[in-house]
């Protein structure tokens, strides 16, 4: 259990940051053992030792703790993304890898933390700001392989970019968006890799 | 309320396959109105006023039951798809009319009969026999598409064709499967509009 320090301002206790980092530390072993959607801030409170008063003062709903965790998931997700296609050697290269570790991405987070998967799933239904801000990045990364494609001769120039990214970002969504792989998860990896093909057969000059 | 026949065969009662639609129609209209999943075999033979005993002669569970009205569904929806490509003016015509009758007799069932949606959607999970049919029937109208497009010289014939009509099945199930289309109702028609461009392009020659 967590000691509240005082939340007295002049008192030498651990900034308002330590706290904030401190509650949302116990708040994600929390929701990992016992799941996001059934808890409230007072069953929080208490097992972390804080008053529910004092949570408030750091965030003003559960959902704003919820937030800060899926923040963070994401954050990591995105950086295994990264070195996964970081030296790609072409286009497609990098197309297919992308694919292939958003897809693993997702699945770990399934499978190992199968109870912080439902914030993910209640995340990507509303959808919170930090979920609106992964799918930003998901077709950013596409346009700019699409982009690097034509530059290179290996992709066609024809259909706007914007087209091209939207379309090729709806055929990643079952594997990407949480509330959909949980459904796709058994062939996941096998679909990201045919529809890996039939993505670059489209963006074939 | 439907007054049960007698069950002595000797009797001038109505034929068994008589019975059987009897009990189909009155459940069809029952789970419309209650649902499928909480609805129990005792539930439903008070209502349509036969012994439960009299509907286990006819089928073997609840499931049956539901097979049957998931079936006629099925066959429904399959005729409405097959009536939008008859008159289609080509491959690529016949695709784009097919992936957009799919969604409108998905979304349908969805909006009309949110409580036979239930069914389909649990159907769709396990999945039940007549929802593996439907699903070769989606498989053998996108090989017979690709087929006449190869012929008519509208399509490439590098990729092979169980490749192809695969990995474009799994583009368009996120629309065709109910689990996963009661996610994306919102955009599903539009979607379908760039994923068909998206799908066509990857046929190109």
């Amino acid at each position: 259990m967590i000691k509240a320090p005082s939340p007295n301002p002049q008192s030498r206790g651990p900034s308002d940051h330590d706290v904030r980092t401190q509650i949302v530390e116990a708040a994600t072993e929390y929701f990992k053992r016992y799941g996001y959607e059934k808890t409230t801030v007072s069953d929080l409170a208490k097992a972390i030792g804080f008053s529910k008063a004092y949570i408030y003062k750091f965030f003003d709903s559960k959902q704003a703790i919820g937030e800060v965790i899926c923040g963070n998931r994401l954050a990591e997700m995105r950086q295994s993304v990264d070195a996964a296609i970081a030296d790609a050697s072409s286009a497609s290269d990098r197309f297919r890898r992308m694919f292939r570790a958003f897809v693993e991405a997702g699945s770990q987070l399934f499978f190992e933390d199968r109870k912080l998967y439902d914030i993910a799933t209640t995340a990507a239904l509303e959808p919170w700001p930090s979920v609106q801000a992964y799918e930003r990045y998901v077709e950013e990364l596409v346009a700019n392989v699409i982009r690097e494609g034509r530059e290179s001769g290996e992709f066609e120039r024809k259909t706007p970019l914007d087209e091209a990214t939207g379309a090729i970002c709806l055929v990643m969504k079952p594997y990407i968006n949480p509330v959909l792989l949980q459904y796709n998860l058994d062939h996941a990896q096998e679909a990201a890799q045919h529809l890996s093909s039939l993505v670059l057969r489209s963006l074939a000059p």
